[in-house]
């Protein structure tokens, strides 16, 4: 197979460096994005948006559109959940991302958030794919349960193709024979990123480990192997969250982890604003 | 999880039967689908056509959306490939089978052909199993390459949960360690879905081993385990096809493949027609 | 990394022949080993040997020294086990195989056994297989759970380089992702190995499926895709087996067995006599 | 399945330590363990040992008895390598770790080296397991490539159930279907074992990627981790190493990791002396 022309890292060249409002993602600076899998309520979102906030996070993520096994389980609310997160945004003044798993919704969701996610299980829809690649914002595209790196890359090609080089890579755990994780957090894959490509590379331990019990270690694991910054399922009561409140922090958790990456950072020769 | 409620196997339900045109699928009838990974050209087309029908085969299968893993790769002829399809079926008077990637192609597809496939790295595209859901045209849905047995019959539940019961399972190997073989075809999974539901279930040796010499012997196994049928690739010059030809077997070796799936079929209770 | 110089398949060369006494392993020629997991006691192994050789088996299988996960599980009856092996060998005339586990136990094992198997765990023990390389009975070598095929055949050519050629080869399934059966199957590994090497290729469907309602389908689809033959586990009562119960055929699903693969057989051009 | 009786780590249970001259295994404190894959010679083992011990290291690593995938390959110097360990720890006043392969070998083994290592590959010996676990040196335990953890456990768990508590864990990497790493370093088992027993852990990078390049993010990721210590594959020329050059770090090399460790260590509460 050629190599991929646009999102290989070439000889010399310096890190891709995307800014979001205030935020920078790349070159040395680290992100903290954190919320809920899926956004519940305008209650929940609002109070756990302030809460995150004080907590020091830089970016809120929330479902709207929740792509889950069972089509009986919670699908997220659609729309409505796209406008909680807008009004979360206008009230903290933090940059939002959220998930677009069709191409039909891909319109409506760029007026209310400012980074496009596409999921795990749609790393290889190309028609997806090519639809944000066509549209100027921001695209968080997370690995396949079952991706290669190379084939990870080669969909970013595929953004990149089509015009949006503006693309940063969530590593979120792959499928292995463990059983006493969720998925197999890959830390390799973040220096080897850091070879291959300059496209800056985020960290998901909550899908990683699919336990709150592991999200913080390996979070600041994934710190110190040179992430560029981190993605946190957080939910002010777990328990009673509609989805993943197994591998979901406390903003009290949150806020502890926060002060960890913090100590972390430096030492890494990286800044966590 | 809840189990599945539309497509778990109830205690004494017969096998579910697919008709399309004068093909059979299910209940001890073995149906044999072949064809190119991708349409290429008319003449290519209607010629391969041709053949297989010589062959015996049943129905045609060929690529016109191709998801390919690089941007760069060709990407299929689009509706000028469903176009050929429909002028084959006219030509053989078998049934054609094609793939849909995109929820906006499908109306388009709907017209041109029988049997609407779902590939692999659209599996868990849920608003694609959705939309596939709301027609009435039967759907061959094709395991996701690290998919569970349990995520694909909910794949096949949101099918059904949308109206279509008319799903056809596709076992195409998963991905593993090894690295002989493209895949590592799941032999477990044809009994395990007799026991786990009443839709038929095919199989492709062709994805599933990745090698041509691998096809046959594979193709025989699947039915001696109890596959309700096959899919698999031919070219009529494989070493010259746009995509997969390392794995396409040519007319004269898929003939010499019919005559010994039908020395099997009887001596597992089969029917090969 | 060089290529096997002693196990590869050269052009032309002929399939490897094993005679152990009447059992003719190679060649068109079908072998069906069954038994217990585990020697249990001396009555238990006479009279299922017994029944098996009813069932036309045409060699016995137990577990002497058994690898188990935990401490704390029955380990087997040791050399107790064997003799009661051998007393079956005496009663019924087949062949008995059974697992070595310890350099050091493998003298004693010798004079009792036919074949000497090493199992999955030990397939990368090359003490082990050396010390088997160096005496002249012939070998049982199973996949490791996770080895690829090159690996497997650089541990059958460890046992070749010691000067043991009489090497048989054993797929049980792979370690995936998938958890509704215990391993994988390897069905491409049959025809792949076959291209590779001459030695003799059995399947053992009870480890490569670890459910007794998927042993049979499993174990015709490994005889139509190639193998030279079939290791079963087949239990008196495989409710109260001290171990693996629940991969266990019982005699009479054996003898049904048998009767399949009669079926099979000279459909794929092989006898099974 | 029972629980693990020996070595799960009770309610309130302290972290186990293990002494072994100067150095401290476990209980906040982080141990550095540097040295080739394979002794070589007298003179490339006392001048790596040398400069190791320059660079802070606390103790020192070599294979004598080399377990390779082909019997052609490089197998170590047998006891002339253990002999070689031997003066080396004289030179340098550190502790030497090896492994053992063979029962066999166990008792000359013991006079030389202060811990004996199981390699992957015989994680499920368990003869060796038994044996190691009757005599009183510290076990350093490596994780089979496609053990879970579970299985990892119960093989700690033969070790003390024969009487040696003297268990140090090592994560090293499982197999995955990446193909551009060796191995996956799997960063979960960290804390995940921290929760499950306790048991010092180790993490062994050079293994874990089997790229020189990713050894040291790797490396910090495992410290951040909560790991206990590490297991850095060096070579004074790893282009000229006789076994896993590609994966070596050169003392220059080792000598900046320990710097980034000692920078980290303090971030995570942890002792780097």
């Amino acid at each position: 197979m050629t190599s991929y022309k646009l999102v290989a890292r070439r000889p010399g060249q310096a890190d891709t460096i995307i800014q979001i409002a205030n935020c920078r993602i790349g070159g040395g600076n680290v992100v903290v994005v954190a919320g809920p899998c899926a956004v519940e309520s305008e209650y929940q979102m609002l109070e756990l948006g302030r809460q995150l906030k004080e907590c020091g996070v830089h970016m809120l993520r929330g479902g709207a559109y929740k792509p889950r096994t069972s089509p009986y389980s919670f699908q997220g609310l659609g729309e409505e959940g796209l406008q909680i997160l807008a009004r979360t945004r206008e009230l903290t003044g933090l940059p939002v991302i959220s998930e677009v798993t069709d191409v039909r919704e891909l319109d409506k969701a760029y007026h209310y958030i400012d980074v496009i996610q596409i999921g795990s299980r749609n790393m290889q829809n190309f028609a997806l794919l090519t639809e944000v690649g066509k549209q100027d914002k921001p695209v968080l595209l997370k690995r396949g349960l079952a991706a290669t790196l190379e084939e990870w890359l080669w969909a970013a090609e595929y953004i990149a193709a089509a015009g949006n080089h503006q693309i940063i890579l969530c590593e979120r755990g792959i499928r292995s024979f463990e059983t006493y994780t969720r998925n197999t957090f890959d830390i390799n894959a973040i220096p080897a990123l850091k070879e291959l490509t300059c496209l800056p590379v985020l960290a998901d331990p909550s899908h990683g480990t699919g336990r709150a019990s592991l999200v913080a270690p390996v979070a600041r694991a994934a710190l110190a192997a040179g992430a560029d910054g981190l993605l946190i399922e957080v939910h002010t009561n777990p328990s009673q969250a509609l989805s993943d409140g197994f591998q979901s922090l406390t903003p009290q958790e949150m806020g502890r982890l926060m002060r960890e990456l913090r100590q972390i950072a430096p030492a890494v020769g990286k800044t966590l604003p």
